[in-house]
């Protein structure tokens, strides 16, 4: 018999012959001769019923097994069809399981869902999370896309360390040093002027930040993208806002009820990083001593933003010139200030982006007042000689994300497998 | 006025005040007061003609530019509707070009062209060979997410050097040494237990290699997938197989003038490795030293299918036990051969797959057997304790299938920034 999935057994299979396989979530011995076993598989899960002999052929929990039977209509609420076992059979024995995986949260501490990773991602919870991840990186893909954008995959394994030092790990490269990308920044932006104008990346990247937070990963997906012929920042604060509306519309019909999205799609706000520095200190007395605002200050101004806007989601713009790269595009009226922008969203901030410098005799000197070789960026100034065009650009962490349209408290739960 | 783009001139505009932005590719001159300048974009190319005072504003090829005007219909069969401009604006002249961009075929050679690499990408062969790879990459994403997978991402630092010595590259993490993932094997093998049951990734991997070859990347994307509650082989290939059609069929109404891609839809047939060795041996008189075949048979067994089944792709199964992984599972009735397969499509191996051992005690023996310590596998040997359902998966090299459709020469024609 062909095998059925779980979230097939829909009224029309009423009568029919099912064969299902999948885990023995959960199994409830009714009387002692009728049990009703939960059976979880890619798809779902569905209700099981046995009775007879076909009771001590149970294994335990998260076994994986076969049954066959007869689907019929069922007074359950959430499982209106249900599976009357006339064969189970036993594909694989579960040990004894560390913690349950069948409450309706996982009860354990980060550390021992850390050690027993793979088994505690079978929890539905965890399940969402990534499913809704895989929604979130294809929506992106299909955005971008539609957008003219074409989708480019750009070296991990990089021969000069031109993103600077301190955060960058070191790969032995058949006997040179090495480094693995940050991110795809000069790549993305080469790319543009390599004549596809429009480019994306889904790419892994890599950070040497040893003091793990839990809004930071030492690898992460970079959902990235880089556009030319742009030269009002507006232009790209406005596509990621399209963008993050259309998202949420996207994931609402499937994930609505697990993700927090009140006033998500009402216009963000947009205002200059020193106006935000003011209201902190206003409302909060709380002054900044970089010039720059703090984890703290972004759960404040975001939650400003949503009392001021009914929105949790603000973009701070015209970042001072000496806390962004090199390559971030100056104001001409205010060489002090970049055309650059941060997105807060819930509290954290889930992008950077902004225009580039695009001159190459802008860029040399933007090189030079920081002291950096412009031999060493040879392979990143090269095409600014051949008719680059104004772009711009950001890039959203999808882990950041996820967690926080699931309300997750530490960015390891928003990625798969943190600690290999 | 609102920019438009260079395929959004069609027939419908003419008589419309049009704004385009792009790269100046050629520049032709009539009787000294008239010029045809075709300019390319992010979407294609136009033809701008342009007169009087115009004309000396034109800036070398490959700079970029925007000209406005007003659409007309034209004599042109490629250009059947162009550009009249009446304003021409400089956005950044290009230096003298190292090779011209504007022929047919790009003609220096690999070194020249890897030394000028974003250059070279304008190239409008360049163009189609990463807007294919994009279509291919979104298909193959689609497709799967189509058959109920979910997409993953896994980690690329490994803290154990699993998979085997010589072709890992180290990375210092934090102090101690650690590996650059060579296949998300282990881990799509994981997820399947923890409970997806389905999953692909598209991610990069990376192989130390160092002796570089028309056929190898020493980063490359790999395209996996890998599913539970599978025992057949056979349904594997037949999966990967309509996988691929269902690829033909997408790209051709865009892409197709540019592959070879006659029979590719016939049934490919699948022959065990002994009776391909056979049919090399018997018809070619070649022998194989290591039980395996080697590029060169590869070459003949794939031209032999197309002669005799009129299809340039076969599915090699049957792999003797000693030359796979020690997760291949054994057949029953002949435990030195495995339930694998290679792809060979037109001339190359292109797929490895096959079924893994799931029984837990039966994978701690094939460690066992190698003499691999199954301390260091404990992080993947620990799912399979819980209910791991019988599985299987193949993987896909991204640049090897986009060089073979194309008919490229070389695989790093199908990298984007192969040298960095």
């Amino acid at each position: 018999m062909k095998r059925s999935i779980a979230k097939e057994l829909t009224p029309h299979k009423a009568g029919q012959e099912v064969l299902l396989s999948g885990w023995v979530r959960k199994v409830r011995i009714v009387g002692g001769d009728l049990a009703f076993l939960i059976l979880a598989d890619g798809s779902g899960s569905a209700q099981i019923v046995l009775d007879g002999g076909l009771l001590d052929k149970i294994p335990p929990v998260e076994s994986a097994i076969t049954v066959s039977g007869v689907a019929q209509e069922s007074r359950s609420r959430e499982y209106p069809v249900e599976l009357l076992a006339d064969q189970l059979e036993v594909i694989a024995v579960a040990d004894p399981l560390p913690f349950p995986l069948n409450h309706k949260v996982l009860e354990p501490g980060l550390d021992l869902l850390d050690r027993y990773r793979p088994l505690a991602l079978r929890h539905p919870n965890m399940q969402t999370t990534f499913r809704l991840q895989h929604a979130l990186i294809q929506h992106f893909e299909e955005f971008f896309t539609g957008e003219g954008f074409t989708r480019v995959t750009t070296p991990k394994i990089l021969s000069t360390g031109t993103e600077g030092g301190a955060e960058l790990f070191k790969v032995d490269y058949f006997g040179q040093t090495a480094y693995l990308a940050q991110s795809p920044q000069f790549f993305k932006q080469m790319l543009v002027g390599a004549g596809f104008e429009r480019v994306f990346e889904v790419g892994q990247v890599f950070r040497a930040e040893e003091h793990r937070t839990s809004r930071h990963l030492n690898e992460f997906i970079s959902l990235d993208i880089e556009m030319g012929f742009v030269s009002d920042v507006n232009e790209l604060m406005t596509l990621e806002e399209t963008f993050l509306n259309s998202l949420l519309e996207a994931l609402a019909p499937r994930f609505g009820a697990k993700m927090v999205i009140k006033g998500a799609q009402k216009p963000m706000p947009r205002m200059a990083l020193s106006d935000a520095l003011a209201v902190l200190e206003k409302k909060h007395g709380k002054q900044s001593r970089d010039g720059n605002i703090d984890p703290e200050g972004e759960r404040l101004i975001s939650a400003w933003a949503e009392r001021e806007y009914g929105v949790p989601a603000v973009f701070l713009h015209s970042y001072p010139t000496d806390i962004r790269p090199f390559y971030a595009l100056a104001q001409d009226d205010d060489p002090g200030l970049t055309h650059s922008f941060d997105l807060i969203f819930r509290g954290q901030e889930i992008t950077s982006g902004g225009l580039r410098i695009h001159n190459v005799a802008q860029l040399s000197q933007a090189l030079a007042k920081r002291r950096l070789n412009p031999e060493t960026y040879e392979f990143y100034l090269q095409v600014f000689r051949y008719g680059m065009p104004p772009h711009g650009g950001f890039a959203i962490g999808a882990e950041r994300l996820t967690a926080l349209l699931l309300g997750l408290n530490n960015i390891r739960e928003a990625s798969i497998l943190p600690i290999f």
